[in-house]
């Protein structure tokens, strides 16, 4: 298996499982954070979405594509579908060298990176915010929730 | 740099996030919990030390050690050091050709897998949980808070 269908895969064992709490979140709910100092419902989930895109638009050298207007009506559920859509699109053109390549974040995290482990970096950051959002839809009062990870 | 070597990088840029969490939460926040259907603090905490440890004794084939007293007076801050020392401890003990043993986990999660793959599920399980805990210290009142991965 190619290094980057092996890297989807590992993705989309954790984005089903967001999928599926996003999935869960009605409309009253989008402005809901439990602290005062903590990001909304649809700020987390866009910050999930958007940043994995742009993870994957350093790794792959492209310039990464406005995929929604900030002040839309926006429906959380159909913005995941269509950012893990365009987010494996950009994984898929990776050949295993291509994980090699030496990408360079020092603008975001200060430090340059295999695009590989830029990958890496951008998946711990999706399954940390899942894990904040796995608190966020319980408080909701969702009690009936997925595993943490698709293990399929 | 070995697997085993590179693999401990990976758990300590995030173990170091957990300690520093746990190292937030005063004796009189282990019972908190967001919700009543919600893990405790001190549940969620023993759960992530105790769960990394046991799987790296499953990816090792050791036996795991009783490295706590259920019903003792605990502190978690201390825990943590205990089995994060272990962990490594156990890691350690990894050739490269060691990653790619097949371990039968059919009795937890239902699949045999390589160690490798094991251990990578024991880190996807830690970030997901400390992405709980940050919720959790945040509602305790805590609002200067770490970046998710301690990248160095």
């Amino acid at each position: 298996m190619s290094k980057s269908q092996r890297f989807i895969n590992h993705f989309l064992s954790h984005r089903k499982v967001t999928e599926e709490l996003v999935s869960k979140i009605s409309k009253d709910h989008y402005e809901y954070n439990p602290t005062p100092t903590s990001m909304s419902t649809k700020e987390l989930v866009i910050h999930m979405l958007t940043s994995f895109y742009r993870f994957a638009a350093f790794a792959t050298q492209q310039t990464p594509k406005q995929l929604h207007e900030e002040d839309a009506e926006i429906n959380i559920t159909e913005l995941a579908e269509r950012y893990t859509k365009e987010t494996v699109s950009l994984i898929e053109t990776m050949s295993d060298e291509d994980f090699k390549t030496e990408i360079d974040v020092t603008h975001i995290i200060g430090v340059k990176l295999p695009a590989g482990q830029l990958l890496q970096l951008a998946l711990d950051h999706e399954i940390n915010h899942k894990g904040n959002l796995f608190v966020y839809v319980r408080e909701m009062g969702h009690t009936d929730l997925p595993l943490f990870v698709n293990i399929g």
